[in-house]
C-alpha cells in the first residue's frame, strides 16, 4: 500500500493514520459474515451483525475508550476531552446488505478508531471529546425504515415504536433481536446530550468522483428522495390476435413512463436523477399483453422545489399515458424524503481540509440517505466522500483503493482535530 | 338459447344443428377438468385430457362413427360416404391451457359431432364420407411445439421425434404418456390418406369481430410469427448516486424497445403486430438500476416479406438504442413460422354459406395457430371464425353466445355439406 505524498505542509507530516492499520481492521471486520468473492453479509441485530459489534466494542476497549450503549443498540466509544464539552462526533454503521461490500458503513468507523489511535500515538490531547459511534440498522435491509437508529437517536422516531418493528424477511421484533444480542442498552434515546458537530466519511457509492478524477468528495447534503409504486392495469389479450388499435397495454404506459421519466431528468437537469428500477408484468408470456404492470419510479433532487416539480410533471405524464393507451394506474408513495442542507461552515471545514493535504475536491451531494443526515438535524454536519471503483456499492464487487481510503480518513482526522480544539 | 332466424331459403329450412345439443356437449365436456369460474385444464395427455377424450369417443361411438387413433394420438370419427373417396374433414382439438376456456377447440370437435347427428337425423347420405378429428397438443401447454398431433398427421415432424418430446413441467415423455392413458394408436404418421378438404370452426379468440359486430369471421390465413428474446445487459448502478449521464440502463433500453416496437407496428400498419409481453429486471429493486433486463418482442405479419421488413426495422432499433445507452443486446430466436395462406376456392365456399345464411362476414387472418394450418399442407383447407366476448381466450372467462355458437355451426354444417356432396 502506498502512502499519500500529497503537498502538505512539513510542520504536521507526522500528522497521518497508519493507512496498513485501517486496511488491517477493514479486512478483520469483512472476514465477520464474509461472502465469497470478497463481500460481507451482516444484515442489522443478526448473530453476524452481532459478532461485528463485538469485534468493533473489543477494539474501542482496547483504544481505552468509554463506551456506551443506548437503548435502540447504537454503540459510541469516547475518547476524553481535556474540556468538559460535547463531544465531536464520527461514525457510521457496521450492518450490511444481504449482498454488501467490506466499505459502506464500515470505513466510517473503523476510520474513526484510526483517528483516535494517531492522536493517542501522537500524544495529542483535544478540548472536546471525540466519539466514534456506529447506529444501528442504517442500511433497512432487515428492519424498516432504514437509517433507524441515528433516526431514533436525534428523536425523529420514538424508540417505543422503533424497538416494535418488525423483520421483514423473519417477522422478529427489533427489540426483541438487541436483546437477543445483547445490544439492548441504557441510555435513553433521543440522546440528551447532541454532539458539538458531527462529520462521516463514507465511500460515495456511485462513479462521479472515479469519472471526474476527483479524490475527495465535499458533501453538501443529501437529495430528496420520492419513490412511488404504480399498478397499472390494462386489459391482457392475444399477442395475435388483437389488433394494435383495440389494445390497453399496461406494458406501453410501463414503457412510455420509462422513456417519460428519463425525458423529464435530462429537460430539469441539475442534480434531477429519475430511475425504473422494478418493473413487472403479468402474466409475463411472450403471447400475452399484459394484464397488469407493477412498477416503481424513484426521483431524487437535491432541491425540494425542483423535487416537487418532478413529481408534478411525473403526475402528467402518468395521467397522459394511461388516458391515451385507455388503462388506468393506482399510485402510493413508498417514501419521501426532503433533500437534507449540511453545514456551511462544516462544509468549509472538510474542504479546507481536503485542500490543505492537497486533494482535488469537488462539491457535491449524496445521492444516498446516511446517518449524517439525521445527525444534521441536531448538530452542525458535514460528510466526506471516497471513490467507489465503478460506482459500485451493495455489491461484493465494492471497492475503493488503499490510496484513497488513507486520503479520506487524513481528511477525517484533520476535521475532528480541527473541530475538538475549536 | 335463440335460434337463428336468418334470412335464408325455405326450401332448407330443416337444415340445421340443434344448437341446445351441441351447447350441452360443451358444457359435458366443460365438466371435465373444470375450473372455479367456468374454465377448463386439460393439458394434453394428462389424466383430464384422457377423460375428455373417453367422452368424446364415445359419442363417436354413439353416433356409430368409425373410431381410428393413429400414433401421435390423434382420433378421427368417420362417418361412411357414399362412395370410396377421401373424406371430408373438421375438427381441431379438445386439449387446453392451464387456465383454459371451454370454447378454444372444443367447439371445432362437438360442432363436428353436432353436423353428423344433424345429418343422421335428416337421413342426408354424402358422397364424401366425413371425419371429424381431435388433434393431440394443440396448445403447446404441456409439450413443445404447439399443434404437435396436427404437425406429425402432415409430415411436418417424424413420429419418433414428437413421440420423445418430454413436458416442460414434469419432464414426461410424451410417447410414455400416450401409452398410459391409452391413446397410443395404430394408424400411421403421417396420414397415408390426406382428406379430400379440410375445414375448422374455431372462436376468434380477438375482438375483431365483435368490435365490427360481424358474425362470422371467413379466414384467410395465419399470420406469420417471429418470436425474439433479448437479454440485454447493462451497469448495475445506485439510483441515488448515478448521474443520468453515466448510466447504462437496460431498463430504459427495453422500455425504448417497447415503445419503438408500438411504432414500428403503428407506420406499417395492415396486419402488423408487436407485442411485448415478458420483460424481468434484474435485481428488480426500487433503488438500483438494474444489472440486466430480460424481454421478448412478438411480431406477426400476414405477409411474409412484411414481416421480414417488420424483423429489419427491430433489429435496426435494438442496435440504435444498445448503442446510444452503451449496453449491450443478446438475441435469439423463440420461433418463426411463415405465414399461412389458405386456399382461395375454401374461402369462397365459407363466405358463401355463412352469407346464405344471411348472416355478415368479415374476411380476416387468424392470428393465433391452429391445426388448420398443417392441414393446409396436404389439402384444401379453411377456417370459420366466431365472435369471442371482450376477445378473451386462454381464460375461464373465455365466452361466445350461444346465438354465435348455433350459426357458426350452421355454417359449418353447409360447408361440410357442400364438399362432402361434390
Amino acid at each position: 500500500m502506498s502512502a499519500v505524498h500529497d503537498a502538505r505542509p512539513a510542520h504536521d507530516a507526522r500528522l497521518a493514520v497508519d493507512g496498513d492499520r485501517l486496511l488491517a481492521r477493514l479486512d478483520q471486520l469483512a472476514a465477520i459474515g464474509p461472502i465469497e468473492g470478497g463481500g460481507c453479509c451482516r444484515l442489522a441485530l443478526t448473530d453476524a451483525d452481532k459478532a461485528g459489534r463485538d469485534r468493533v466494542v473489543a477494539w474501542m476497549h482496547e483504544l481505552r475508550l468509554d463506551v456506551s450503549i443506548d437503548r435502540i443498540g447504537n454503540v459510541f466509544g469516547v475518547r476524553r476531552g481535556a474540556e468538559d464539552l460535547p463531544p465531536v462526533m464520527t461514525g457510521s454503521h457496521i450492518d450490511t446488505v444481504r449482498t454488501g461490500g467490506r466499505f459502506d458503513g464500515n470505513l466510517g468507523v473503523l476510520a474513526g478508531l484510526e483517528v483516535i489511535e494517531t492522536l493517542e500515538q501522537l500524544g495529542i490531547r483535544t478540548r472536546h471529546p471525540i466519539s466514534v459511534g456506529f447506529f444501528t440498522n442504517e442500511e433497512g435491509a432487515r428492519f424498516q425504515p432504514d437509517m433507524l437508529g441515528s433516526l431514533v437517536f436525534v428523536g425523529g422516531m420514538a424508540i417505543e415504536e422503533a424497538l416494535d418493528v418488525h423483520a421483514a424477511d423473519d417477522g422478529a421484533r427489533l427489540g426483541d433481536e438487541l436483546q437477543r444480542i445483547g445490544y439492548a442498552g441504557p441510555v435513553p434515546c433521543p440522546t440528551a446530550a447532541p454532539p458539538h458537530a458531527y462529520v462521516e466519511l463514507h465511500i460515495e457509492q456511485g462513479p462521479v468522483l472515479e469519472d471526474e478524477g476527483i479524490t475527495i468528495g465535499v458533501v453538501t447534503g443529501v437529495q430528496g428522495i420520492s419513490w412511488t409504486e404504480l399498478v397499472i392495469t390494462g386489459q391482457s389479450a392475444h399477442a395475435g390476435t388483437t389488433p394494435m388499435r383495440l389494445r390497453h397495454d399496461p406494458g406501453f404506459v410501463a414503457a412510455s413512463i420509462i422513456t417519460g421519466v428519463r425525458d423529464i431528468a435530462a429537460s430539469m437537469g441539475g442534480t434531477q436523477v429519475a430511475t425504473v428500477g422494478r418493473c413487472e408484468l403479468t402474466p409475463n408470456l411472450v403471447n400475452v399483453v399484459p394484464a397488469s404492470v407493477v412498477m416503481t419510479v424513484d426521483l431524487r433532487n437535491t432541491d425540494e422545489v425542483l423535487l416537487q416539480e418532478a413529481e408534478r410533471r411525473f403526475r402528467a405524464l402518468c395521467a397522459a399515458v394511461a388516458e391515451a393507451e385507455g388503462v388506468t394506474i393506482e399510485s402510493r408513495s413508498l417514501a419521501r424524503f426532503e433533500p437534507v442542507e449540511f453545514d456551511p461552515g462544516m462544509i468549509d471545514r472538510v474542504e479546507a481540509a481536503a485542500q490543505g493535504l492537497g486533494h482535488s475536491t469537488l462539491r457535491m451531494p449524496s445521492g444516498a440517505g446516511h446517518d449524517a443526515q439525521m445527525l444534521a438535524r441536531v448538530c452542525p454536519t458535514s460528510m466526506i466522500f471516497v471513490q467507489s471503483v465503478n460506482g459500485l456499492s451493495h455489491n461484493i464487487a465494492e471497492h475503493t483503493k488503499p490510496a484513497d481510503i488513507e486520503a479520506g480518513a487524513n481528511v477525517l482526522l484533520r476535521v475532528l482535530l480541527d473541530l475538538a480544539q475549536s
